[in-house]
Formats: structure tokens, C-alpha cells, sequence
């Protein structure tokens, strides 16, 4: 065990990594160049015709059009491209994507009580965490997607998929207060969740992270427990929190309060910890999160399809908490795009508050790159194109019919780009996707998998 | 002029049709074989390794797994597709994709009277409304909508590009009351929309429309002017109507009342007339629509976007009236891709009403289809997959990541598929896009006047 210290998961900071490729001489792993470089940068400057250099999978010059440009091993042509930065999913159980479409159209609790525990109690096993992972992996690089955080069971099979796929990912063994697929009691996931932060620890990719399920299924000790073994790691800590009106009713006849003056009480509220949802949000629990630094990831597209409500986000932001955008799950959204998580968060804010001038599409793109990024405790590592980051980059195709012509990048990224423009996509200086096609495993065994594992559900 | 008749585009009726066809011989034209046929029948029936067969542009069987198959001159293979009827559109104005993303985020009147208008008084000429909706025909066709509804003005160009792309169009010659790019006063716009009904009215996919702007641009007494001429013609009348609150108080201050007892009063509701929008529709609206015969199109990703509000459609469809799906013009959607409309659909009512039960993605693809079918006029022709009813077939590729793995085909097309899964579609039983590539034009000389004509905006 380690003594508790401070949430960061980077050890190297920019600095060192910045002297470290300075003092390296030579041409540039890889230049991509010629793109419209939205960097999400503090000025949030948009390049046309700018250029991005990598070495050692890092970001080392970021260059506007006319700026010399480095030799490079190897480039790569993103005229007629926008160049972003990888997009970052805050929230969702990628395993689940073998259950997209199995139920909908019901309430919430019947659609969890009544379809999914049961559904996963019978079928979830590490091959389904893992050709599921793997499948919800080639949707979402093929989407944009470069890292994304989870709760699910054996995540470390999630991790073991993650890790072949070439993605990065905040990955968080579940613990729940009833006998799961993976754990039939909640020590037996507490030590599950240890050893599996022993194991990826040191990981250049995954982030293992500890994840009690929520306050309606699993005791506030438990959560406390469990906050405290995530601390000891340094690791991030991922509940569901305040997620629908029924989960307020729930948890107040069982611990007298909500969720996050619970939580708050149980001091497991502050950096690195990140709440799911955040629906039911009073104006304290914003002025608490607010404080303690909590991160909350925003789900609207599941969200409303549950009718759970809408997360208050701009009083979010205007608190100063960090807000990712995530999908949540496959059977509750039922996409992983979060291009499309994008332009229904912009538009659904600004129905809800009648105004449209709330949630404009740069907020909203700033929200699921670099505000995603810091939910999950990385913004000084990814969410961003600046010199010192991850080389975690996304071309879009703007070659397209329904994409000309183009006025404005984040109007675009926001309402009219889908994950289905996206052409290429590095993680870490590495391609991933080519051309639409994933690189780093065969998609057609893993849908063939996925196939298999539907079939045997079905039975 | 013509005397005024009842409501009808179909000089040929279904039994001629189906006679006509049982009297021909030999193989069929063309056998679309071994999909998923999501028929859109009076059963709703999905057919699993169903096939449909076309003869002379008209759907001739559709016939079920083990059924014998006809000869055919040609077949699709169209197994592991979902083979749907092609999307209606039923609201939209095509060539505004040319100024798609040139104003977000404002003030509905703000963008109206500050960009658009403006915009509109300087760059719409015959050549942008030509090539504009040339490209917006094949994001159209490309994501699966082979019918929409259209409101422009030199319509006559709209009409010979959507002749040209080779879908089918209820194109609306725009009457408003000021100086409009094509008519400077409503006598020649309504003078010119004669000559429009005159040119288009045998067209087999061109269906003639005369188009009022709305009560706030366009004075009443014009209005009844338009609706008369519609009527002389059997032609579609649409307008405008109750779509925001801004809306209603300058209607309510110009005439006494809001948009629909006005419309009633001057006796232009009834079957034949679209209302586009209906967000802020009383009950005593939606009774009178509902009596009336009047159809309304739902146009919510537009309507969220511009913060104008959400229809009441749950209402309307209790009420009996025809509601069907669309998506505004790409100025202020800023997409035409009906798969991302139906997704906002489903999810936006689930979360206003705060009962995920509502508007299930079967109500929402019926909506899509058979529902804008019917707002048209044109229930009897097109909208379903039913012999008899023209050949309108769009073909969906189920072999992707993120289709994979299906367990019920109304959820992925609401909440999973989107445009870009669209590979082959069918008008009229000729194919109009291939493999994603449009056949009936030239996609990327399109795209490159586009361009040029974006150049000149942006001086």
C-alpha cells in the first residue's frame, strides 16, 4: 500500500517532457500537415493550413500555415482535413455495447431491474467483457473516440481490449452491493479493484480507476472503502451520482440526504473524483462540487432517452466544475459518437433554458475534448493540441457533400459532423484508424464474436 | 384555371396500378432480395430475408422468407441490409445548405432579420438555388430521403434539380410580403407560382407547391390568395405557422389571433395544407388541425437549436392529425439527415414528458416515412414498402461496428443508424445512389460550385 497523495496520473510533467525532446535532435516521428488545426488551446486558435509535429508519440511543434516545418520519418496529408484532438468519452460501460437495442422505450428502473441486472447476471463473463470492450473500441476510434472512462465488471478484460485496440481508457472495476458477474461480495471486489490497480499501475495507456456502482445499490461504507483504496493508488474514483428523481427518493430513505451531501459527508468528494450524471443537482451540491473539485461527466443523449432529465451544466460550468460529455452506455444511448452526443447537448440546453445562445458549439466542443480531459484528471496530458501533450489526434474529412461548404469549424463539429467523417486517428503518435479501418485488430473477428455472444442471448 | 376539385396528386390510382402490372408478363425489372424489409405496413411487418420486387417503377410483391421469387431482369442483393422505404422529408429548404453554419447560436430573430434575410436579399439568385439544392439532393438521397418537402424561392431551379438528382419533391413556390430575390411584389410571386403549377403539374416526381411564407411576413388576405391558387391546382398549400412565441405575438397583434384561428377563419385549413412547426399549438388548435385534415411537420433538431420550442406531437397524434419528420433547411439544423432527426425525436419527447414510454422508435420511423407520406398527400403512393406504391427503397448496411450486434430493427434505425449507413437507394425503382455514390449526378462537380459560390458569400 501506498501512502495517499495528491490526484495526478502523470508522473513526467511537461516540462521534462518538453527539455527531453529538445535535447533530441533530428527529424520528427510524424508531421501531419496541411490541416485546419482546431487545437483547444487557452486561446482556442484554429489553424488553417497548420501542421503538427510528433516525436515520441508527444506533440512538439504545433505550426500555423508559412512557419517552417521540421523534417519528418514520416507524414501525413490532412489538407482537406480538420485536425482535433482525440475526443474523450467521460462516461460509459463499453461492454455493453452486446446489449445495444435489446430493450428500450421503458422506464428506467423496470429497463435496469427488469432487463439489464438480470441480462448480465446470466450472460456477462470475461469473454463478454472482452469482445464487447474490443467492439465498442472500434466504434468509438472509428468515431473520434481516443480515450474514454468505464465501469463495468472484469474490467480487467476491459483494460486487456483497451490496451489492443491502441486506446487509452480510465477504466473502473465496479463494486456493487449486490453479487455481480465478476464479485460475489463487495471484499471480494475491493480486492479484485487492488489488484487490478496493481496490475495496470504503470500502464502508458489505461488508467485503472475504482468504481462503486452508486448509492441505490451499494452501501455509503462500501463507497467510503472504496474511495480510500483509490486514493492509496492515486487513482480516479467513478460513481453514479444523482442521476435520476426515483435515485434521490431511493437514497434519501436510506442515508436521510441525496447523493452528494452523502458523499460529501463521507469525504469522498474532490479532485479525482468524478460523478456520473449529476441530474438532480441541487444549487448546494453545485456550490459543493464546485469546491471540492469533483469532475461530473454530462450523458445527455442517454439521459433523455431515459427520461431521466437534464444535468444543469451551464450552472456546472459557471461553478468552475470541470463537465465531460459521455455516451454512457450502448444499451441505454444506443451510440458511442459523441459527435453526436455533441450536437444533441448543444441543442437540448438551449431548448430546455429558451435560449439559444446557451451552449454555443465552441463550449460544447471545448466540453468533450479538453472538459473531458480534466474530469478524468488527464488535462495536462490530452483533450488538447499544444505542445507537450499526447499525440492524440483526429482527421475529419471535410471532402463531403453534407459538410460543404464550410464557414465555421466547431459549427460543423458540433451540428454536421458525424463520427462517420472521421478518416484517421492516432493515439499517442500511433495510428489507430486508416482510412476507417482499425489497425491494431481485425474488426471483422470482433464482430463475428459479438455475433456469436448475440446468439447464444438470444437463446 | 381549373375549378377547384378535392386534394389529390395521384391521377392513377392503386387498382389501375396493380391491374396494370397483373396484366404485364415475363420477369419483373428488378428484385431487391434477402434483407431485413422493414415494410411499414398497416401490420408494420419486418420481413427477416424478405425480397421486393419492381416493375415498372412500382413495388409489384413483397414476399416473405420461403416465398417463390419472381424472374427478374435484375437483382440487389440486399442481404444483410435493412431494406426501409424511402425517408420523407417534410419540411426543409434545400438550397439554404449553401449558407449552412454561416450564424449559430442567436436569437431566432436575430438570425432571421440579421443574417438570413440579409444573406438571402444579397447571394439568392437562380444559380444558388439551382446548385443548392443539387447538393442538398445528394446529402439527402446519401442519407435515405428519396421525398421532401421543399419552400424556396425560384422554385422552378429547385424543381429542375431535384428533376435532375432524380428524387421526388413537394416543392413550394415562396409567396412573401416584402421584395423577395425572385419576386419583388406577391402579384408576380403569386403569378409566378401559377406558371410553376402550370410547368410541373404532370411531373411524375415534382409535385408543385404554393408556399406562403407565414403570417408574420405575409399578410392575410394573400395567404387566401395563395391557398386559392393551390386549390385551382389540387396542389399542396404550406405555410409557416405557430413557431415560436415571438411568432404568436406578432401575429396576435396584427390580426387579433395567433396563426391557427386565422388560418381557419380564412378557410385555408383542410386536407392539402401543411403547417410546418405547430410548436406552440393550444388544444383548440390541434382540434381544429384535427378536424380540418391539415397536416404538420415536426421539425425538433431545428426547433432545439433556435430555442423556438418543442411540438406537442404526443397530442397531435391523439388528436388524428398526419405529423411527419423534418429537418428545416441546413441553415439552421445545420444537417438534412433524417436518421439524426428521428434519434432527436424519440429522445427530446421522452425527456419533456419525463416518460420514457413515449414516442417509441416504432411511432418515430412510422413518423419518418408513412407519417410525412401522408402530411404530403401522398399516404397512397409512397411511404411503405406495400405493393402498389412506388418503389422508394432505401437499403441500410448492417455490417458496421456500431449496427452489430441487432436485435430489434426499429431501434438501431431510430437510436443507432444514421445517414452515412445508407449504401443504395431506389426512386421510383431506379437507383439514384450506389454504393454511397449518387449515379444521377456528378457529386463533386457540385460540391466544387458550392465552393465557389461560398467564395462569394464570404466576400
Amino acid at each position: 500500500m501506498e501512502p495517499a497523495v495528491e490526484f495526478s496520473h502523470d508522473p513526467v510533467t511537461i516540462p521534462t517532457l518538453l527539455l527531453l525532446s529538445l535535447l533530441e535532435a533530428g527529424p520528427v516521428d510524424l508531421l501531419v500537415r496541411g490541416g485546419t488545426v482546431v487545437t483547444v488551446d487557452p486561446q482556442m486558435r484554429v489553424l488553417e493550413g497548420g501542421s503538427v509535429a510528433v516525436r515520441g508519440g508527444v506533440i512538439e511543434a504545433v505550426l500555423a500555415s508559412g512557419e517552417p516545418l521540421p523534417e519528418a520519418r514520416e507524414a501525413l496529408d490532412a489538407r482537406g482535413h480538420l485536425v482535433i484532438p482525440g475526443l474523450v468519452n467521460a462516461h460509459g460501460h463499453a461492454p455493453m455495447v452486446l446489449f445495444r437495442g435489446i430493450a428500450d422505450d421503458l422506464p428506467l428502473m423496470e429497463w435496469l431491474n427488469g432487463v439489464i441486472f438480470p441480462a448480465e447476471a446470466k450472460h456477462v463473463d470475461r469473454e463478454f467483457v472482452y469482445w464487447g470492450t474490443l467492439l465498442a473500441c472500434v466504434e468509438m476510434a472509428r468515431s473520434g473516440t481516443t480515450t474514454f472512462a468505464d465501469m463495468y465488471y472484469f474490467e480487467e478484460e476491459v483494460a486487456r481490449a483497451v490496451d489492443r485496440a491502441g486506446l487509452r481508457g480510465v477504466l473502473g472495476q465496479t463494486i456493487i452491493g449486490f453479487p455481480a458477474p465478476d464479485y460475489k461480495t463487495t471484499e471480494a471486489a475491493l480486492a479484485g479493484a487492488e489488484g487490478f490497480l496493481r496490475q495496470y499501475r504503470d500502464h502508458p495507456r489505461v488508467v485503472p480507476s475504482v468504481a462503486p456502482h452508486a448509492l441505490y445499490t451499494t452501501s455509503l461504507e462500501v463507497v467510503r472503502q472504496a474511495h480510500a483504496l483509490a486514493r492509496r493508488y492515486r487513482a480516479p474514483f467513478q460513481i453514479h451520482a444523482a442521476e435520476s428523481q426515483e435515485e434521490d427518493r431511493v437514497v434519501r430513505a436510506k442515508l436521510g440526504q441525496t447523493a452528494v451531501p452523502a458523499l460529501d459527508g463521507a469525504g469522498v468528494l474532490g479532485p479525482g473524483t468524478i460523478l456520473h450524471h449529476g441530474i438532480t443537482l441541487t444549487d448546494d451540491d453545485i456550490r459543493r462540487l464546485g469546491l471540492r473539485g469533483a469532475g461530473v461527466s454530462h450523458n445527455p443523449g442517454s439521459n433523455m432517452k431515459g427520461a431521466a432529465g437534464l444535468a444543469r451544466v451551464p450552472e456546472m460550468l459557471a461553478a468552475g466544475i470541470s463537465v465531460g460529455l459521455g455516451t454512457d452506455g450502448a444499451a441505454s444511448n444506443n451510440n458511442l459518437d459523441l459527435f453526436e452526443e455533441m450536437d444533441i447537448a448543444a441543442r437540448v440546453h438551449k431548448l430546455f433554458r429558451q435560449d439559444p445562445t446557451v451552449m454555443p458549439a465552441r463550449e460544447v466542443f471545448r466540453m468533450a475534448t479538453l472538459g473531458g480531459a480534466r474530469v478524468l484528471g488527464m488535462g495536462d496530458r490530452i483533450g488538447s493540441i499544444e505542445v507537450g501533450k499526447q499525440a492524440d489526434l483526429v482527421l475529419v474529412d471535410l471532402h463531403q457533400p453534407e459538410l460543404t461548404p464550410l464557414y465555421e469549424p466547431y459549427s460543423h463539429l458540433v451540428y454536421a459532423i458525424k463520427g462517420g467523417h472521421v478518416r484517421t486517428v492516432l493515439v499517442a503518435g500511433r495510428v489507430v484508424v486508416k482510412d476507417r479501418k482499425m489497425t491494431t485488430l481485425d474488426a471483422e473477428e470482433v464482430m463475428a464474436r459479438a455475433n456469436l455472444i448475440r446468439g447464444q442471448i438470444r437463446k
